[in-house]
């Protein structure tokens, strides 16, 4: 029902080089195999963890263990493990919670590192300078900031900068359960930009006729709509819509009836479809309203458009974009053209690697995470997002990443992961203390309120900030394998 | 220690007639016979619960007892007690407990009633109309905000109407333990502020060369400094300042890191010996700089004033704060010596009402408000203020109230009261609806901290919202009383 995977062009010498031909001539190869290179590099090293355990787990009981054991976890993890939990396998048996919670730290930490020293997904050097790049090319369709609340499932994770080949740095992301995004943070975002307009014409001045853009991205099953869906909405695709939309207009109103002179934004839906990660866009109209039947939605326009030439491909997606909601601004259908085309290259990059769709339509995290942060998470299934301050306000979205892991991994004896992180403002004084002391409470808040994984071994919080205003590496704070080694394990 | 109390002018018929002629030319009399008519009553209201209940606990087992202990209860506390729980007392006993929290908070219910009918704090209307009032003075002296952060004891609950004698309705209050207020939310409300001027024109336009003024009050005891200071300070007066100095310093330097284009505030460190009500002010220099030795005191400077005519002792106190600082910028001293003056007739008021210092120096406080509102707290060891958001950043504020109320309740078998309130703006669609689940979420988060207070029925939560926008009545939510009343009690 997703169209054939018709493949056409050249018959590439290997199915997943780059020079291959793509379903789409707007689908752009090269960047797809680059960003494919990336995935799957991280995904194999979380995905190495398992199996390399279980083959030294098998070896516990030989008389060189230790050594043998250092040496398989340097060649497949590519880090040693911890010492102690080796050398003490011989009491009673290997420590396999702490060992797997430690390696999923351990990676995290390695993965963070790179990302943050090599940049792996900078957009091309071209669209970075071409006319301002893509801030430029925001401002042209009459937005300076755009803000996006996906919801935090992990297969949105990878929204930005993968499903809609946008530059990270220049979206603003906070993911909630149900992208149900909180009204209150969010109109102090506001604020705190449109400040930044008037004191420091940042990113530009406030006498500029732009707006800020709220996007709210919910999502949907393809193959398994009844399960594969929004877990917060009851995989009910028209719920997920409709509280994003509802959300989004609370928002607008907020905005409109605290502050005077016309104040507002502008707002736009989106789902995903977590299985093709093909997008549809709820067009707005003259007024800027949305409905919930009227979407562009690009899997069917990149199959329609596939055989066409390019200019008639975008020319077409123009049209539907105008036809799905005749009065739509000008600069509003400029922004969604680009990210359908954008979205074209997304579908293409699942078909050639992944087929009709993903193998994993399913939960498949690593990890969750959970604080404000985590730029380097742009990659799908690997982190159940939940932003939060504390956890007494996000509790509803730690259940529902709780509940997805004891699933995931507490069904087989694995423990839960979990990365507390908090980015914060190196150059204001005392910032950094605050961060380290936020890290402590929330994580005090998980072991309270997860108690009894936490008291079974089952739930690992590792605590982590980072100076975001320095372009920094991540900084290590505590971490319970450590903490409970230390105290004697359970 | 605190100079003697020498009377003079003519012989007063009545020690506590508004005629009476206080200690202090500059001391407004009349103004601190209606203050303290206030003061009275509503304490009177509160503490006549317990002589109250226990007349009614005495007549437990009379054969009228329903009627005889409604009739006491209608005419001492003005309002009937519930039924249920007096029809249900011949089978074990009444149930005292449950009795103290429903009285507590049903005198709290009539008091906010009265205080938002009959607006009993008004300031004189000369006082609100000449030149703009007290706002209209504050931006004369260079300020468009006046945002006090006292510390959350109850001691210091009557810090801005009574000791300080500002109008409550012109200043922001936000109340930490140990006055040490949250910088990055204090940045979120400067930003806040900023941003109305600048898009609204209020109070003032951006152009208008005024600034945010913090304050933070610490406080001493002059009765008993090794006890009854700061708790969150170890009733240490040398750290309370130097920590509440920092805390300042910290905010302003946030503020100046983060916004371009010279972005400050303005700061100012007050002390208050709540034994006294006098406070001592840490004149800034003309850099704005504070020491924590270099401060006026205002008993002193009563004391060494109070036989002048007033025009000299206006200006001595003149003197005072600038030999204090003699750079000190000039609507800065203006500020402070209005500032000192007023707490003149609060420093009468205390001599004219309690002698040398209060009878109550330690905490006395009649229940714990939490939340964000609590606009009609003006009345000193009325009630323990915990400004938050929720439990998890504010647990210890809140440990340290809890601290304070197992020492004044609980040990005497009597409950923590506790109002959980959130105020909000009505005019922004959903806010209602999201103040309601704040409450919920903080009564529920409190329940879990306090679990053993609250398992053992000493700790009994009030619900309340209150729409500030609207100049409304409180709105009275969920109650423990009632609802563990209904579940069948302990
Ligand atoms: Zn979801
Ligand atoms: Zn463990
Ligand atoms: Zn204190
Ligand atoms: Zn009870």
């Amino acid at each position: 029902s997703v169209g054939s995977a018709v493949r056409t062009g050249p018959k590439a010498p290997d199915f997943r080089t780059a020079s291959q031909t793509t379903h789409h001539v707007l689908a752009r190869a090269e960047e797809n195999a680059r960003l494919n290179d990336y995935e799957q590099g991280v995904k194999t090293a979380f995905d190495s963890i398992v199996p390399t355990l279980k083959r030294i787990s098998a070896l516990q009981h030989e008389p060189d263990f230790e050594s043998q054991a250092q040496a398989i976890a340097r060649r497949e993890l590519g880090f040693e493990l911890p010492e102690d939990i080796l050398a003490d396998a011989w009491i009673d048996q290997l420590d396999m919670r702490h060992l797997y919670a430690g390696c999923t730290f351990a990676t995290y930490h390695r993965f963070c590192d790179d990302f943050f020293t090599t940049d792996p997904l900078a957009v091309e050097d071209g669209e970075k300078n071409f006319n301002g790049g893509f801030e430029g090319f925001l401002q042209t369709c009459g937005f300076h900031t755009l803000d996006i609340s996906p919801c935090a499932d992990g297969r949105l994770a990878h929204l930005i900068r993968y499903v809609l080949r946008l530059p990270h740095r220049a979206v603003r992301r906070k993911s909630y359960a149900g992208a149900l995004f909180d009204i209150e943070n969010s109109v102090q975002k506001w604020v705190e930009v449109e400040m930044l307009r008037f004191r420091a014409g940042v990113p530009n001045t406030a006498d500029a006729p732009t707006r800020y853009l709220k996007v709210v991205a919910y999502h949907y099953s393809s193959v398994d709509p009844e399960h594969g869906g929004c877990a917060a909405h009851g995989s009910d695709t028209a719920k997920a819509a409709s509280a994003g939309l509802e959300r989004l207009l609370g928002f607008q109103q907020a905005i409109e009836n605290s502050f005077c002179c016309g104040a507002s934004i502008d707002l736009l839906l989106i789902g995903l479809d977590t299985d093709t990660d093909a997008i549809r866009v709820h067009v707005p109209d003259g007024e800027g309203a949305m409905a919930l039947d009227r979407y562009v939605d690009a899997l069917e326009l990149y199959a329609a458009t596939a055989r066409q030439d390019a200019s008639r491909a975008r020319h077409d997606i123009q049209d539907a974009v105008r036809q799905t909601s005749p009065g739509v601004a000008e600069g509003m259908a400029r922004l969604i053209e680009r990210l359908i085309e954008n979205n074209f290259s997304q579908i293409a990059y699942v078909r050639d690697y992944h087929g009709d769709h993903y193998a994993d339509i399913g939960h498949a995290e690593r990890f969750i995470g959970a604080g404000v942060g985590f730029e380097e998470i742009q990659l799908r299934n690997l982190m159940y997002f939940a932003y939060l301050d504390t956890v007494e306000e996000a509790a509803s979205d730690l259940d529902v990443g709780i509940r997805i892991f004891t699933e995931l991994n507490c069904r087989r004896g694995l423990p839960v992961p979990v990365v507390v992180r908090f980015d914060y403002h190196g150059q204001v004084p005392g910032a950094r203390e605050r961060a380290v002391t936020r890290c402590r409470r929330v994580t005090e808040a998980l072991q309270s309120r997860y108690r009894d994984l936490f008291g079974r071994g089952l739930l690992h919080v590792l605590q982590v900030v980072r100076d975001c205003n320095a372009d920094a590496p991540i900084e290590i704070l505590e971490c319970t394998v450590n903490a409970e080694r230390k105290a004697g394990g359970h």
